[in-house]
């Protein structure tokens, strides 16, 4: 186990981000995960958490257990509704960087529009913000299908469902591109914190941030 | 600077809201600001905020700034748009207790049913929720006026300003009631902080906590 930073020295202003992400010998961040359902982004996602947790970094996931339950208990599956879904788990995501935490978000998020106006959020406030892709063919999640959700779907007893009457507009740009038909679930963990490691989220931030918040 | 705790052992499952605690040394909790605007709310959770700083907890504040003008972007100021408000805020504050930070939530939040609501949430959710009614008369933040938005309410300019022509129904039995009228800002927190001392927010949890989540 690391020792919490000792060279943190509170001032009288606010407390800042900086200051919160030195207590915690990390940097606030943002993971998006984007794919199918049943593609494995939970799955991903609850392993990742363990990983970064024998690391001693405290993350958090957002996913639709918590966030449809939730906060977003008011809105459907309607394009508007998906949108603003969204729209309001990328301000959250934003508020948990902004304290200091690795946000974990798992969301099919099917429309680029809406994953960039997540990625600018974060970017304009000067944010780490990754886009990861969990790409799985359809016929594997369908053969998957965890939830018999495909089979509803196909069926036609559930409407509007991603991947079978409704879009999923793949990211041109990820910043990781996951397989998971291929990969094992370790190898997609090393892959991530290789990406967290080669941005320098797992330590402190450097003296030359420029912008506090 | 306290260590983090050595006596976590990471299982395979799912990482835990105790586990995340244990790391912190703490316990996530929602400190809940009611009161007029310019009571002193704003300042007392700025106070506070650094004190838990000093003592290496980790704590967030919410307030109009990060919410109104974040996710809460699309209300206004109606009684059932701050309801909505309330709602949004009390379950963002859940999220983050449940990340295991203390969350300082800073809102005028004047009826008593809103504020009850988000008490609920939290205990039904077995997390700790204390109301803090920040007092001060109306003569008082009248006299004050940071912002000058008493005086645009009393000529009318401002409508719906809580105070002057909204309700505020004062919290009939506060966890903690401040009077900013008389006390100084310093008795203030010492105040909060023997609240949260005695009730176990500032260590890591005990083992008899039965629900994880």
């Amino acid at each position: 186990m690391e020792q919490v930073a000792t060279n943190v020295h509170w001032h009288n202003g606010e407390i800042t981000r900086t200051d919160r992400e030195n207590m915690l010998s990390q940097q606030g961040a943002t993971l998006w995960f984007t794919g199918l359902s049943g593609s494995g982004k939970s799955s991903i996602a609850v392993a990742l958490e363990q990983a970064l947790a024998k690391r001693n970094k405290l993350s958090y996931r957002l996913d639709g257990d918590n966030i449809r339950l939730g906060i977003n208990n008011n809105l459907g599956f309607s394009a508007e509704d998906r949108t603003e879904n969204i729209r309001r788990v990328g301000e959250i995501s934003k508020l948990f960087v902004d304290s200091g935490v690795i946000v974990l978000s798992s969301f099919i998020s099917p429309y680029s529009n809406d994953r960039d106006t997540v990625r600018k959020l974060h970017q304009d406030n000067d944010m780490p913000f990754f886009e990861i892709f969990v790409d799985c063919s359809l016929e594997e999640v369908e053969k998957r299908d965890p939830k018999g959700l495909y089979k509803k779907a196909r069926s036609g007893e559930i409407k509007n469902f991603t991947g079978i009457d409704a879009p999923y507009e793949a990211p041109s740009h990820p910043d990781l591109h996951l397989n998971t038909d291929s990969q094992s679930l370790e190898t997609e963990v090393d892959l991530i914190l290789e990406l967290m490691e080669k941005n320098g989220l797992l330590a402190a931030p450097t003296s030359q941030r420029n912008k506090e918040s």
